[in-house]
């Protein structure tokens, strides 16, 4: 940490920062420059941000810290990359893995349909919600257990593993044991009882970006999951808001190369909530292939035009088969295959 | 809501579109103009969203919607002003109400102190967060029941009621025993389970908007909350994220007068989150009180520079009442007053 | 300047970031920490920013600016309030400026009314564009110089010195010879060809912030034009682009306190282009005085649904008279007066 | 046009707009819908858009245009694309091009060794900065009209046409005479008086988007040009100002499908201003080229740790051959190719 004294800053104040330096058990290193004097930090980082306490102190301009607040999902502490294995499958290795499926769990056959098709098509998890949220308390909330069910009996069909959404704490265990692997959706990135409970869920968590969180945030959500006991975190770019209201979101691709400078976490792109928009998900299928994602996460509905969730940005079967076929060229370029 | 048509969609196309509008229950009303056709839907709104549905359409251009998707906060459904009361406190009436405390109760002595002083200075309920949602893992995160306790002790020393954050639907009773208003932080704002649950809490809710909500999603998650059976909601402003970085968010304060168009529901405003800078603080509130805000909620500590979170924005006793005084003299002039 | 080591970085990599700071005639100071070295950069600012330079060294992981900027426009170089004369006009000295008038001038009557009832009410400063920046090249584009000399007459009629736009370097000139004030418009903020003529243009100039400029960006804009010879630079804040979409831009109103802290130029406030929305605009009138803002630049029209742009945020004349009495009543508080 | 009536609006504020709608030229067509009246506007657009008049009119909720307000670049007034042709080089057909040089001319050495090399490696125009739009007065500006011929020698010697940034409407003939294409940039997209005048210069203009511009705002700056008189317009992705800090802007990939459904202009990629860093170029190159970009422009320098600007995002020369390799496969997969 760096502690920059203002230009007129005295020398009792320079002194009262350093005497603060030293509760908090490090040593003061001043630097007098032309200007102003700087106080740096030194000492083994402990683990909590202490910037903001001396932000308003006595003569005190500015303060910066150096050390990234992360340590369990940072590069430095494990510069090997965590592949999370779900039976055969591998997130984090060589193959680019697919996850596709329906925003909602509709009806028995909707999720069937879709689940064969899917599989046919190379994705290898099957994704669909049970339960759902909606910003209008009005609007379909998900099947929830019952839409569970139908999740495991897809699985036991098609032998894809399923991931689905959790939203409260209190579900946590009970999703569990249907679901292998635990979503978190953009609005619970923060929800920090939710990503403690997942640290002790005993199931692979992906943690979608918060709609306006920044990837140091994003990385402390995941800190919290691993922090807590679960290692197995697949990070998930889904847009970011923006002034742009031509695509509902505004997907930043430059996080997949960001994150694997970061992390040795998985990284997973969503180009359905990402857009809104049926047309614009191959394309940025195939630009996140390109730039090196570790995944993808599609939404697929047999009939879109019918869905009771998301329909404007759900690819049909087709379209699906089609976007694949794609993917799987891009991705051959860099050493990957999908299947 | 208004289908537009692309300029060259078939009648075919346009038929289809119709068809839908039909199966929807409702009229559909063609508007043939110079360069394209344009569908209007008309009848009984049902409070689904079903822009999504048609925008993917063959021939579709467009779609727009005209109702407001709130209902119950809506000033069309209820015009007069809701007026939360916590015994002889009366919030969205001629009080400007000020809620003030520490960000985080902290010990006995800190909490006492800070209330008997808020207290004497014209604050009307006591804010302080036993459960503390914190970006990194390693940081405190609240002194949770026993928290809790030393508020209601503070309660009743003071008489002022207390308000305090709740991060999870799992935690809504047992807070709810405590504490005289539930307060739903920024990240929790579309914690749809947690919503759900407030909604039969027994308590009023302060509902801060999230970092990133619009206006309109601000109020759906208020509509969360009283459609579930609760219409004690207390909106709080509390900045959103911009590209500026010299504040910690930007303070959006035509909320005040915008949500009083569209809403019955008081309006609160935070300074302290908004700028993340004491000196910030006490100028916002008075621009807040001139425009208008129902309350304010003010993070005070006897000792900023010792809080275990957010001391940099916490004012210091004699700064809570210097911000008073101002604040009293522009509510004044409004016809409204501060204890 | 701070460069921040990698923890694993070479001793040959920290020399050669030493190196490369000595020949740009600074001295290196290296801090040995627990986990990493920071190398301070110490000696005489040279107004040039190195950060750049540095930051793809190898080893090196973070680099930190201490230094702002800024120099001319620094509270730092100058701490007494700059005070920008027009005539017995002063803004920012105690007196809250008020400048009014319609967006665009559109004839000899609508100029000369407006001119007329402005002052009457209170204006001291006529606002008026001759020259118009339109997104769209279809709409009305100004008077031009037509409407200059319409502004010249309504100041020789009513007295109040004119203030209006300048949309090119090459028309400074031409436009000093009429106006009393220069304005630069949130798109030319970085017109930097534009800035540089301003700096001889011989006219106090009134420059708005960018709709997605930085506090800092925006003070740098400043040290263009007095960096090039002139002093006398108002800034004026008129709403950032974000998400929201309920108003056309977000008023960042903490800029008052923050611009004061960190500059001595006057700030003033124009919440016509920050809202869009003429209910809005007396609400935000009263929280820039009470923020303290030295002046306000608020647009008004006899017959607003009329206007040929910018209708819908302009205030009409009566509706302009009652801003002004609220107005009066906030800066009385703080010990400043409205005409 | 569709203008809602609110839900409570009277008989004469409905005929109130429907005269308004008539003075204007169209006709006014009502629906009566089951909460209130909404009034569709028809009739031959005439280019101007009135939305903001309706707004304030009593009874009005809400107005919302229909139609695109952008004509020329349209894809429905001209379906089939736009090539822009430099000699033998075809901008938006089947090769993509890729523009690479320095981001400022510096030195004869510098930019004919930059020159050969790119073309070398495959890149088909060399860019180069003579007027540097630089956000700090004390930065280097630029070689101006020296920096130019050294331009004109390059271009002498490789064969390779030259394009380099305009900044003001006066420079527009002199750097004409040099130039092959003209670049606006990011600041200077709603330059109003320089794109009427880039309208007339005989040469094509690459736009680029401003930091916060929305794409129908990028689109009305592409109709100024093209209204006034050229054709020849090659939108420019540089990266979006968003509350991300980990890049410098946030690159918004999405736009170049978007941009093909709405323009028939052809769409080029900035990935070094887009992250800001070197190590970040190759990766976003790769996916434009996926998502099928018509074009890169890259920032190159033989040694650019001492770059005069933006070295932090320079690739060296051994950097760019490496980028381009990667970029001529992922062009081949969608049939296009890369000299």
């Amino acid at each position: 940490m760096i502690v920059a004294m203002k230009s007129d800053a005295t020398e009792s104040e320079i002194e009262g920062v350093c005497e603060h330096v030293r509760a908090l058990g490090y040593r003061p290193h001043q630097i007098k420059g032309e200007e102003r004097t700087v106080v740096a930090v030194v000492g083994k980082a402990q683990g909590v941000d202490h910037t903001s306490e001396f932000i308003n102190y006595p003569g005190v301009e500015n303060v910066m810290a150096i050390q990234q607040p992360f340590k369990l999902v940072s590069r430095q502490v494990k510069s090997s990359k965590t592949i999370v294995r779900i039976g055969d499958i591998a997130i984090g290795g060589d193959e680019l893995i697919v996850m596709a499926g329906p925003c909602s769990v509709e009806s028995r056959e909707q999720i069937l349909e879709t689940a064969r098709a899917v599989k046919q098509s190379g994705a290898r998890i099957l994704r669909g919600g049970a339960f759902k949220p909606r910003t209008s308390p009005y609007d379909f909330q998900g099947l929830e257990q019952e839409g569970l069910k139908l999740l495991a009996e897809a699985r036991r069909e098609t032998g894809l593993p399923i991931i689905t959404e959790v939203m409260s704490a209190e579900d946590v265990e009970m999703i569990a044991e249907y679901a292998d692997i635990l979503q978190v959706g953009a609005r619970n990135m923060q929800n920090f009882t939710l990503l403690k409970k997942l640290g002790r869920a005993g199931r692979p968590v992906l943690l979608k970006r918060g709609m306006s969180s920044t990837i140091k945030e994003f990385l402390m959500s995941a800190e919290y999951i691993v922090a807590h006991g679960n290692p197995d975190v697949i990070l998930c770019e889904r847009g970011i808001r923006t002034f742009e209201t031509a695509t509902r979101n505004t997907l930043d691709l430059a996080v997949v190369p960001v994150l694997n400078e970061l992390t040795h976490l998985p990284v997973v792109i969503d180009p359905s909530h990402a857009t809104g928009k049926r047309s614009l998900v191959a394309p940025l299928a195939k630009a996140a292939a390109a730039i090196g994602a570790d995944g993808l996460i599609v939404e697929v509905h047999p009939t879109p035009d019918q869905a009771l969730s998301d329909g404007a940005q759900s690819l049909d079967l087709p379209m699906f088969e089609a976007m694949m076929q794609q993917v799987r060229r891009y991705a051959a370029i860099e050493g990957r295959y999908v299947a």
